[in-house]
């Protein structure tokens, strides 16, 4: 579609594109979640209400994709894990840039905001599952099979289970601000899941 | 002070509180959480609007108290951890009765709009540890203390992580539905929990 239009189309509707997720993201990380509207995001991204409107259906929606653009690699493509042949060293690595994304306020907000909508919509939370937190537990599974294979971690372990050891104690912390999220503490989940997993 | 107006006042103001937090947990358990009023708390359970306002500041208090009163037992006491001197028997007990009462659909719907309540209200998050979450904690490691002093869990485990891992990934699991929540994912965790802080 957007070729026929010439790439110069195509580029300007990119750009329109990266203005309203990165507004969606300025603005929630400035006021509460219920406060920003699509006039003010389509206001800040300087484009008109009907740009955002004929992409996506609603606020949330918008809010969404903000957060899935944020997983965009250079190329589009998400990220893999780090594979240095150490899987200690490695889940220490992604287990403190996780604790401190979490502890950054400008992303908290976004997040949280995001928690809300998935905790009380079960279609946005399988939207969610699908194209956010899927594809991101699969790269990190390929990083667990890859230390399965070289006996770092036991083969029979159920590796959602695994990654829930891993993520969901920094998650509910996070959430109800039970307790600080640090590189210890991130460490000490790794301590605890290698320990749980052991071949 | 209601002792200087009698045992009749006394019990009727007890009677009028057990009926308005009664009333709400019905309503939340019908209903969307936003739909659910005060007024319409105040209708169910046979009181004024005002009865409500001159015990608890707004909808989010009341909800938060009928939450609150689920946990007393017949004695207005926190219920003890089942100690049969069997560690891992006693932590599947407990943990298949909570991944059933969060499968559990007018349970879930109370829960769920505490949880977004808790998310976005820093206050209203510290309130909940101390009233709740932590009366409830010290429970289930005052459990784990006896477990550590006859050598069925590490003594230098820090309780708070333990506690984490055991609940965290049932409480996300439920929060973004991500998988069931039944008798062998509460075992699962159980088994992880012990070998993750084995002596």
């Amino acid at each position: 579609m957007s070729n026929e239009k010439g790439p110069d189309h195509s580029r300007r509707k990119e750009r329109s594109r990266q203005a309203i997720l990165a507004a969606a993201r300025a603005l929630i990380a400035e006021e509460a979640y219920e406060k920003v509207t699509v006039e003010a995001i389509a206001a800040r991204a300087g484009v008109g209400k009907q740009t955002i409107y004929r992409r996506w259906p609603s606020k949330s929606a918008v809010v969404f994709a903000a957060l899935l653009a944020l997983s965009e690699g250079v190329d589009g493509q998400s990220v893999a894990l780090p594979d240095t042949g150490d899987l200690e060293a490695d889940l220490k690595a992604v287990m403190r840039a996780t604790a401190q994304e979490f502890a950054d306020p400008s992303f908290d907000r976004l997040i949280r905001a995001l928690n809300t909508e998935i905790a009380n919509d079960a279609v946005l939370a399988a939207e969610y599952r699908e194209k956010l937190a899927q594809p991101l537990d699969e790269a990190k599974k390929a990083r667990l099979r890859g230390a399965q294979a070289v006996g770092q971690l036991r083969t029979d372990a159920d590796l959602d289970l695994v990654l829930e050891v891993l993520y969901a104690p920094l998650f509910q912390r996070w959430l109800h601000r039970s307790g600080p999220l640090d590189a210890a503490y991130a460490d000490s989940l790794v301590a605890v899941t290698l320990r749980a997993f052991a071949p």
